[in-house]
């Protein structure tokens, strides 16, 4: 049985020394902006994206490292969504991970353009790191960076926060709560893992099998959270809980119960299995992540 | 002598056909946050830095299809960080090319979400313009988009904004001025130049010559502008005048007085026309834009 968790540590330590090399120190030396996008980025959580960008790779047996870059790139995309959807103007929080968030911390301008910095790096970390491979492994990378852009972007991530806002504060059906997960998360952790897998050298059955099994990962997730939310223990989570009711947030346990959630989230791990049947035990550490995502609820 | 207006006019609608190909129309046919972009986009401006592109390109002979995607994505950069620089928490603009800015017409969130999609369609649109080039191409188009997002970043543009922020109400040698707007403007307008140079083949004695030609231009436009705050016709501006003066705001008008301003953006002209002395006619929309940049005020 493939143990998660020392691997997690070991790939969540490189991917924070890659990302502490390319924002440089939180002190005084460096920027403001620099200092904000160092904060926010080092502010800790999961590297769920970055991490299943390197084992997207690592099933089609290709890490290499060129693949830290990207994961570090994926990394600086998600905080960058994070600080915007902290802001005054969108969910107003004041706390994420146990810290100030990033407008609290700096200042409002300071966040926005904090955040405009972190998407602007992943992009020129992408195309630098291209670069220098082979010119074997530039269409796979350019292709790894079109879909990156087209999952964060006014189709994907931003359209997913745009109906989020929307949505607040009305009923919406379980069919348009799961497209706006899809849209919101689902399509960058579909993309870590699928740009993993594509510049790792993945065939395109291997990539659909990728795709197919982080869809159902990335909705996993979220229904997870949405769970933790209700059920979770604030201290352990580093935020509040019970927060998503109080603002009238659509989660599936409002939507469906409890108890279906947690069955939803079961049958969509079993789904992302299946979807790896294909692949041998390079794809473990895979495996192992979709099981984490709905074990950390119990 | 080129007759640079037709061929502004020409270009400019050659950008606009593009830009509103891949940003769809502005009705509710389109989701409101590309409904925001496309305003946004689509509410005119002179279009400088996607014909500096072009202007580039053809500059060493190598103006092609793939050329008007680059300028478009250029544009793209350049109105997303308008967006942001208008919002309430940055420079709390009202009104932009005589029209509302983004957050009074829509929303404030829905305007930070704009600018987000707009940076990020830029990288999509460079990532997957590449991708349909031949393999040979590749690697001047990785460089060309790392170039645009270094130029764009938190060593280039978005660091400029911060300084220009810090530096509100507080008088800066002209220096320091000359720094910020070599940041906040100047690097992106070297990469419009210096990129589409790139993708059309353009040597590295050409690429240097393009980049010094830009880096003058660059700063004789924000001389430009600083001066048309103080003389301009609001009318023909579509934007308030006097503005600077009343917040405090540091020009070289106020540092070094009007008529060393208009001297210097001549002086600053003739540099950039210099720099292109080895270049032959096919630089000559290069050589009439720099005339235009200070022509305009008078």
């Amino acid at each position: 049985m493939f143990d998660l968790k020392p691997y997690l540590e070991v790939q969540r330590q490189r991917v924070d020394a890659s990302l502490k090399s390319y924002l440089g120190p939180e002190d005084a030396s460096n920027s403001r902006v620099t200092q904000a996008m160092a904060y926010s980025v080092m502010a800790g959580g999961k590297r769920l994206r970055p991490i299943l960008c390197i084992a997207g790779a690592q099933a089609v047996g290709g890490d290499h490292e060129a693949v830290t870059a990207l994961a570090c790139a994926l990394e600086m995309v998600h905080t960058y969504s994070l600080i915007h959807d902290d802001l005054p103007a969108m969910d107003d929080d004041e706390k994420r991970r146990g810290k100030f968030t990033c407008h609290v911390q700096f200042d409002e301008a300071t966040a926005i353009l904090a955040g405009d910095a972190l998407l602007t790096l992943a992009f020129e970390i992408l195309a630098t790191t291209a670069s220098q491979c082979q010119a074997a492994e530039h269409p796979k990378w350019l292709r790894a960076i079109g879909k990156i852009a087209s999952a964060a972007g006014c189709n994907g991530m931003i359209e997913g926060q745009m109906r989020d806002i929307a949505f607040e504060g009305t009923v919406i059906s379980i069919e348009q709560l799961e497209a706006l997960h899809g849209l919101k998360t689902g399509k960058l952790i579909q993309a870590s893992v699928v740009s993993g897998g594509m510049v790792a050298g993945a065939s395109e059955i291997q990539l659909q099998a990728l795709g197919a099994y982080a869809a159902h990962i990335g909705l996993a997730f979220q229904v997870a959270d949405d769970i933790l939310n209700v059920t979770g223990d604030p201290e352990r989570l580093g935020k509040a809980t019970g927060t998503d009711q109080a603002r009238g947030k659509n989660t599936y346990p409002l939507l469906i119960g409890l108890a279906s959630s947690q069955h939803l989230a079961g049958q969509l791990v079993d789904k992302a299995l299946n979807a790896l049947a294909a692949f041998d035990k390079k794809a473990d550490p895979l495996r192992a992540i979709a099981r984490y995502v709905v074990e950390r609820n119990r």
